[in-house]
């Protein structure tokens, strides 16, 4: 059976705070990393030499979608995501799970997989384990994600334990099928990447017993990595930081753990002296688009009047191409006016600043210095910390 | 009294097609040359590192657009607009007159001026000769344009005949304010290109003999540059062509041309080999975010189900990054997703096809091999020129 071409490596440990590498068939990940969200096969309003230029070194690619539109199908005849998207480096892909979830009333979860009509055009859908499995290897990403399945917030204990032990289920069928890809993929399964990876997911909710119960049990399953899945989705921050702290202390050392859906960079430098190494959010990009952007002195919101006549950069810290060559006021205008390259620009500057935070972390936990800068990313100083 | 910073050289002709150069106060532009439109001070959906990568030299900025938001007082306290919106080569403003009398019922037009109710918020201004040469006089552009009253087509003879005898009223208080800022600026009309240069408009319509008045006037007011106006309108496309070879025999040799608001890549060659030296069109911005695509094989529409699948570039013998990275397949994805990268991708190409369209077109000026580029450009050979 061929082997996973994914490896991590830890090099290192300051505290909780982790410094490693996952290596995968397009390249080697430095971690702990985020991934900016590539839903459609791009990340909105930017091009890869922009996303490559910010330091990403891993995109996201939503399975939902791709499925949709255009297909895994034409993907897969294409060479895979990396080809079709002309996007070299190393990819990860949902499962397209939490996309069905958030369909709410148009779609129905049984045992055998998440029945679904698809958002655009209204057509019936049923994703299984086995067929997220087969879609994201005809898609070719580095690293496949299991089906689970999710719960909003508030959830009661009986909820979440019965979501955690179908999701248990489903990973099991996932590992299943992709082990039987590796041995002999069917005609109609080519594998883009043969060496891809899969990652389990804890879930649980807010209950932590909940939460060792699915990380012993996912172990016990065994994958390359395992995702820590159902937080940021609406409850306190703290006790998002209390289960991230209490579910990666059941997660084996050798293995990377990503933290799926946050965050805000506070949840990254928190998650991150936490044990977590990976994350993914839409947060910089989709903020970027509204105008709200993240800087060393805390946030802005360009749209404010404040910034009609000012000359500065919008991080004078930050030496993207947006901060290098253009105002506040210039940015503001831009936005106002509705101008698609204030996208651009703003997602170009965001995507640097999250991608420096996460260069920051590492040298920090390499240095032994991670607690020092985790205090100065949580206490910005300045007084634009509550522009948004 | 300070001479204009603009200067233009007639480096060599090949039948009626002039090879020059327009040496303004932020560099030089090799003529022909085309003008990408920046309406609100960004070409729509791209940076303008890619715009000049392109091989872009001059942009245009629209006076209505900038004087309405961010306003022509906020630009000029930050230096004019090349600051303001980061771009440091040569500009090109309009004086506004056109998206003023675009406005149909919300604008009256007198011998004083044009009276009319901004399209963002209904509030009435009145653009009048003296002002528009103040404004542009404090966005600092490198060449701005007179105030000119422009007709829809088609217009009777003592239509066109009125509106042209109104423009040259108009362009001789131009030329009268413009130098009177040249000779002292008062202090609420800051020049933020002292140099700035003032291009005449020939209008008339379709009647050469107006034309040949109006060319004729025009050189007597005395200008740096002459347009001719009021072109591509809606006129058959050979009466354009006719009544461009009408006006250019009028106009001085040593002084640009500049054709206002075409065109098509065969408007392009056409009219230079009339003796055009200056073109600017939305047409390459607005259809890339059409998804209509201009290739050495012919148009392409992008949406087309022929490129589903379809792994080749945009255009095989095209070095635009989109070409060297992307597929139609890709392209085609994007644009039915929505995608901005979809239209940040497409300007890149239609920009980089319309500068490498002019590019040619000057080496064969300069080769004597004009008219063969000139049945080369007009015949593609290829089964794609009708896709569109």
């Amino acid at each position: 059976m061929p082997e996973s071409g994914f490896r991590f490596v830890l090099r290192g440990t300051d505290g909780g705070a982790r410094l490693g590498e996952c290596r995968t068939p397009h390249g080697v990940v430095e971690t702990p990393a985020f991934m900016p969200v590539g839903t459609q096969g791009a990340v909105k309003g930017v091009l890869f030499r922009d996303v490559a230029a910010a330091g990403v070194t891993i995109v996201l690619g939503n399975t939902y979608h791709l499925y949709l539109r255009p297909g895994d199908g034409l993907i897969g005849r294409r060479g895979g995501l990396h080809r079709f998207i002309g996007w070299d480096g190393p990819i990860l892909t949902d499962s397209g799970g939490f996309q069905v979830f958030s369909l709410a009333d148009r779609r129905v979860i049984t045992d055998e997989g998440a029945e679904f009509q698809s958002h655009l055009d209204g057509s019936r859908h049923l994703l299984t384990p086995e067929r997220t499995v087969d879609i994201q290897a005809r898609l070719g990403s580095d690293v496949a994600m299991v089906l689970d399945e999710c719960l909003a917030f508030p959830a009661t204990r009986d909820e979440a334990a019965a979501a955690m032990q179908r999701s248990l289920r489903w990973a099991a069928r996932c590992r299943t099928r992709l082990e039987s890809l590796r041995a002999a993929p069917p005609p109609e399964v080519r594998m883009g990447t043969p060496g891809q990876a899969q990652f389990g997911i804890v879930q649980g909710g807010v209950f932590t017993d909940l939460r060792r119960e699915s990380a012993e049990a996912s172990r016990a399953i065994g994958f390359e990595g395992y995702a820590i899945g159902g937080l940021s989705v609406g409850e306190p921050i703290d006790q998002m930081y209390d289960v991230v702290a209490a579910t990666t202390r059941w997660l084996p050392e050798d293995r990377p753990r990503y933290l799926m859906g946050a965050g805000t960079p506070e949840d990254l430098v928190e998650c991150v002296s936490r044990g977590v190494d990976l994350f993914d959010c839409v947060l910089p990009t989709r903020n970027a688009r509204n105008g709200q952007l993240f800087t060393s002195q805390g946030r802005i919101n360009i749209r404010n009047a404040r910034y009609a006549e000012d000359d500065r950069p919008l991080d004078p810290a930050c030496r993207c191409y947006t901060c290098r060559h253009h105002s506040r006021a210039y940015l503001r205008h831009l936005h106002l006016a509705g101008e698609m390259t204030a996208s651009a620009l703003n997602t170009l500057h965001n995507l640097s600043f999250y991608l420096d935070t996460m260069t920051r972390i590492r040298e920090a936990i390499a240095f032994g210095t991670f607690d020092s800068l985790r205090q100065e990313l949580l206490h910005p100083a300045s007084r634009l910390s509550h522009d948004a």
